[in-house]
Formats: C-alpha cells, structure tokens, sequence
C-alpha cells in the first residue's frame, strides 16, 4: 500500500475514532495489550530477523534497542493497561461560560484527528506511541525506522487485532510499509490527512521535520539542562542534585550537562564535586572545566562547544560566574529551553531565576531529572516538547487533543 | 535600521517585558492611549501623506480602510484602555500538583517573548496588535503595509513615548522599516529571534507564512461558514439565523457562505428563506443553488467551486441534503474549519452535529457570527485560528502567552 492510501485511510477512520467512548477505547486498549502477549511468539521472530539482518551495520548499543524479550513485551502490555487506566481526555469541559444573551459555551477537548509519528528504531515506541494516539481518540499512523520494520509490523498486526475485538477499526492504526526518506517527506507534506507529526529521534530528524513540514508539528526537544549553583546553596544538596542530574541516567534529554557554581562558594564546592562524581564510580565523570573552575581543580580545559554540547555521557561542563544574573544570562544563550535547575536557600533569588528563565520546566532545588510524564503527573508522555507554541515539556494525553467550543443556544443572532 | 537590527533590539527588551508586573503595564496602556490622543495630529498629517500616495493606485474600498479621522483614533485609544482593564494572562497558576514526594509543581503562564505581526493596510491593526502583544508581556515587532507605512510610523512613536512614560523600554516596540517581501521573508526565518509570528491579512499572505516559516505561525484563517437547516428546525429561527450569519456583515471571516437544507422542509423554506434574503433590500442576496434547490425556487444555478468560496459578499450558496449525516460529510470536505451550525429541534441530531463538526466553533440554533473574542467573553482578539494546535478560534491574551512549569523542592532527587 503506498503512503497515500494509508493515509486516507486512517484519515476515513478518524470520525469512528472520534465517536468511540471511553469504555470502547479502553476495552480495544486491554485487548490490544492481551493480544501483544498471545503473539509474543510472531513478535519475537521477527525481531530476530531485524537482528540478523541489521548485526554487522549497527553498533551494538544500537543493536540493544532493537532488542526485544518476553519481559520487554510484558512491559510494552502492562504500559497500555496503564494507559488504559487513565482518565480519557477527550470531551472534558476545559472552560464554560453563559453569556448574557443566553448562549452557552463550552471550550471542548476534542481528538486532534490523525496523528503521525516518525520515529526510529526502538520497537516499544511503536505500541507506546499507538496507543497513546488512539486514547487520545485519533487515528494513528506509524513510520518507524528500516531496522526495525519487521518488528514493528508484527506489534501494529497484533494491536490492530485487539482494536478489531473492540470494534474499532483497523484502518485507525498504520504502519507505513515505505521506510525510505520519501515516505517522512510524504508524512511531512500530508496537509488535509495529518493533523498532527511528532518527531521522535535525534536532532536531524527533529529539525528536518520543523523546516520541512507542511502539516503542524510537535517538536520534541534535545535537552541541555544546567545546575545553577547559588552562593547561598546548601552545598550537601547541591552536590546530591548534580550527581543525580547527571549520573542517574545520563543517556536521557532531561540529564544535566552544565554546572555553573558561584564564585563564592567554587573553592569549598568544586573539590567536593569532584570527589563525588570521579571518585570510587564504575563511571567517573569527565569534568570540562572554565578557567575559572581550573584554577580550583583538576580536569579537562572545556572547549569552545562544550557549553553547547548536549553529551549524554558521564561528561559535565563547569563554569563559574558572578552573579545569579550571569548564570541566568549564560542560560539564556545555551540552554536548549529544556530543563533548568537553581540550588539556593534564598527565597529572592530563586524567584529572580524561576521568572527570567524561559525554559519548558525550571527547578528550584530540585534534579531536573524529574521533567518527565510519569513523575508530573501525568501518567505517560509522548516525548518532553521544548517549543512554546500548543505545548511545552511532557506531552500527555491532553496535549495531544485540541479543543472547539461547542455553542448551543435558541435562536440568538448578533 | 535593517530587520535584523530592530530584531535584536526586540529580543533584548524581552527580559523587561516578562519582569514588567501588570500595574506597569496597565500603566504603559493608559500612558500609550494618551500618547495617541495627544499626537492625533501627528498621525492625520501622515495619514494624508500615506492617502495622497496610494490614491488611484487602490480602490476606494482600500483608501476607506487606510484612511484614519478623529474618530478612528479615538477609537483605538478607546480600544487600547479596554485592554489595560483586562486581567493579566501572565503568572496564572494553569494547574498545581503537589507530588508524593513534597516536589510542588505549578503549571504557569508566562509571556511568548517577541511576537511579530505582518499584517496590511489597516492603521488600527498596528495599535490593536501591539497593544495586545504587550499586554501579554512579549516584545512586539509589527510589519505592516507599504500604504499604511507612515502612518504606521506616526502611532508606533506615539506608542512607544507612552511606553517610555511608564517606564517600559521602547525597543519593545518596533516597527520594521523595509515593507518589502524580504523584510517579510526575515521575520519567517527568526528562528531564535521571534517566538510567535501572526499573518493577519489575506488568503496568500497566511499561505506563505504557514508553508514558508521556520518560526512558529498563529495562522489566522479564513471562513466558509455554513448553516445546516434540519427537518426538526424551527424554521423562524432558520431564518432569523441565516438572515443574521449571511447579511450582518457579510465582509468577515464569521459570516456565512453556505446554507444546507434538509429535504423534508426545503419546499417550505427554501421560497422564505428567497423572500427574506432578496425582498425589499438594500443589498438582495445572490442565491447559488444546487439543482435540488433550484428545483423549488429561482436563484442563480450553482458553479462546482460555489461550495469552496468565501464570498464575503451578498452571494449565498444553497444545497438540499437527504440527512444530518449528509449534511455533517459535505461540511467535512468544504467547510475551512471556522464556525458550522444546524438548526434543529430535535436534541439527538444537535449532539451528533456538534460531535462530528470538526470546526473551531460548532452551533446549535446561534448565528455563526458570534466567533469573536468580545462576544466569546474574552474582551478582545487578535484573530481567529483555524488551525488546532495551541489556540482555536479567538486568539484572546491567553492563546498569546505560553506556559512553563515551575517546580519548586528542597532537595529531591530521583
């Protein structure tokens, strides 16, 4: 089936998706879970042929994305049946008002229609993103990655089997067959079928879809999150937020990669960072340091992009500024307006820095590690969004919904 | 100045806007709205100059709109105090959380940081729009029309005096000076310099934006509007509706262009509904009709692209449908996504339109002509958006701002 086809497919579907009520959803959500379990066996073959076909051309990091096992599809069921848990977003009431000339209006959450999703070679993203889409009651259309074609084939087979138990139709859920450059461009250029295009995967694909796209895109974001270290931090504190922020997960969009320590408080606190991130660790980090920091301690001279360099590895840059006022001025030039964290005890400055930086979510002692669906919240995300426009950090259920305003009167004319 | 210049100028007044609380603001309105008064001389004598250029280059129509009076300008002072009376959308607390582990996390709205508006000819768009954009905290860059440039000129330096007055930096104001396309094409290519761009003007205008922008676009849509008249309709409401939606001002985007009929009631209202919109007028309505239509009244036989035009004129384009269901599928291929309305008695019908009817704003038995941010309780707009991510239907001062969630902790770590 060519690109096109499908998409007017999924897009004939949209109306029954948009009809279907929360019971009917959830009830196709456990049986798409329960059917993920009765084909593991199917699933599992065919990712064994993606594995064989891709061993030898991909690294060995890469090929354990592609990887699945009985316990990774467990996990991938048991995160639906957690999606189905959650309450449905559409047709939930965002604003009322009655006006006085009587008419009433309702802002509305509604399905946002077809939602498409680019994404790369991680097989659980493709039962992941499904059925976030499809609770959010639109149709969904997957484009995943040429490696793991195989395996994404035989998951959206066995989920479109359990939305077909629960009378939802099976043209709701796609998998573009096409997995060459052209079909993304197809994706990106699809105005009047998609309503929605999320990128998931790295910063070329991300950007290309922002540039090229002709349809609305979320743009899910890189992350260079900064630990700003005030001159009236707790320093125990401050020390346990930045191993955390960086050496928890440091693979992760939400993982620290900058340290900027007052000036104050450098020659008492950069030692002991140091001790704690290199010493005794299966994974010592690599400190890139500014002069200033140098002349403290040990490490490697940062280079010119290190302060704009998103590392996820065990690397920190550390600099040291002035003034809270320098470190929100170097935030505003480097950060990817992802996730930015203050340690200080003093209320003013915290308030000044919550306030003056623009980014999706700011922290005031606390790890920025916490920008995520699951610990907002909201129960799952289809990604962390750094743009402004529609939404910005975790993409939950809601996110994924538009709204109308439904306006019911009797007779009134202006 | 060139239009990166002014940009850069606009970026670096950002930080004053979003720290500027809404007693300065307000008090920078108030101050503005004076400046305007006191400088309405100033801005006639450019006025006449921008007239005395453009007469016999544009229509009559064209020069009315460009032309500004006394009234015209108190007017926008009027509008520009209405606006200082609003509350302030910034620092809403959207949404509060308080975690299981003591992380309090307020969702909260905070300004767009520079909002550019290309707009046309109209003098009071340049007031409307940056007085709008201020009041929501960002930095404002407008870049209006090559007719309307000196007046344009005349109230931004008003403006921005009144802005001085309150202590507000006037760079927050900018007017780009080139009116070419180039000038156009840079804002679209900001990246990192504008965080919103609104086209308000014509079809080709939102067009280039929306395909050509590497910034993110509000677009600003058009309407084709339509009016479905049920079998269960009380058909003097009918008439009263359409009446209303198609003659009350039939130059705006929430006007209707359509008027389905269900086939039960079409002989009876179709020769009404030819009396009341053509009999003893000023400005008789042209009737396009279907052959279905044109077989109960006379009327102009419709042409295959009368479903798909906004007239915005006296033209009103009739068809006679079999059922809801018809009348809800022929909205799905030609209405633009504004405002869509049935008239109907029968509650079951209404519920199903307004489910299936995916336009920003869906009636049940109102004119059409209510989408607007005044009569939708919001006080004031910058538009209406048919588009669905961020903001659908009126742009009032919330759809400008943003959000970002400030989490506040003492200490977690994950």
């Amino acid at each position: 089936m060519t690109t096109m086809e499908l998409l007017e497919r999924a897009r004939g579907a949209k109306t029954a998706m948009a009809l279907a009520d929360s019971e009917q959803k959830n009830r196709a959500l456990l049986a798409m879970a329960g059917a993920l379990e009765r084909h593991q066996g199917d699933i599992l073959a065919a990712n064994e042929q993606d594995l064989a076909a891709a061993r030898g051309t991909i690294s060995e990091v890469m090929l354990d994305r592609l990887a699945l096992s009985p316990e990774r599809i467990a996990g991938m069921a048991r995160g639906i049946r957690e999606v189905a848990a959650l309450p449905d977003p559409v047709g939930a009431v965002l604003n009322r008002v009655e006006r006085p000339n009587g008419l009433v209006i309702e802002k509305t959450a509604v399905p946002m229609g077809v939602i498409a999703i680019i994404y790369e070679s991680r097989p659980n993203v493709t039962s992941d993103a499904a059925v976030l889409a499809l609770k959010a009651g639109s149709a969904c259309v997957l484009r995943g990655g040429k490696e793991a074609h195989r395996s994404a084939a035989a998951i959206v087979a066995a989920l479109q089997e359990g939305m077909a138990e629960a009378g939802l139709p099976r043209e709701a859920l796609q998998l573009v067959e096409d997995t060459s450059r052209q079909s993304a461009n197809e994706l990106m250029a699809a105005r009047g079928y998609v309503d929605l295009l999320i990128p998931r995967g790295g910063a070329g694909l991300i950007r290309a879809c922002v540039d090229n796209a002709a349809v609305p895109v979320l743009e899910t974001g890189t992350g260079i999150c900064h630990i700003y270290v005030d001159r009236a931090a707790d320093l125990d504190m401050a020390l346990d937020i930045v191993e955390n922020a960086k050496c928890s997960r440091p693979s992760v969009c939400n993982a620290a990669e900058v340290c900027l320590v007052h000036r104050a408080v450098a020659g008492e606190f950069l030692p002991r960072l140091r001790d704690r991130l290199t010493r005794g660790r299966d994974h010592p980090v690599e400190l890139r340091l500014d002069p200033a920091a140098a002349a403290v301690i040990d490490g490697t001279p940062a280079g010119p992009s290190d302060f704009d360099t998103e590392f996820l590895d065990y690397i920190l840059a550390v600099k040291v500024v002035d003034s809270p006022e320098e470190a929100i001025g170097h935030i505003a030039r480097h950060s990817t307006g992802h996730s930015d964290c203050i340690v200080t005890g003093d209320e003013e400055t915290a308030r000044r820095f919550l306030q003056a930086v623009d980014s999706a979510a700011v922290y005031w002692n606390a790890s920025t590690r916490f920008t995520d669906g699951g610990e907002f919240g909201l129960g799952c995300e289809m990604g962390i969004s750094t743009q402004k426009l529609h939404a910005r950090g975790p993409l939950g259920l809601q996110e994924l919904c538009t709204f109308k305003f439904v306006v019911r009167g009797s007779g009134q004319t202006r």
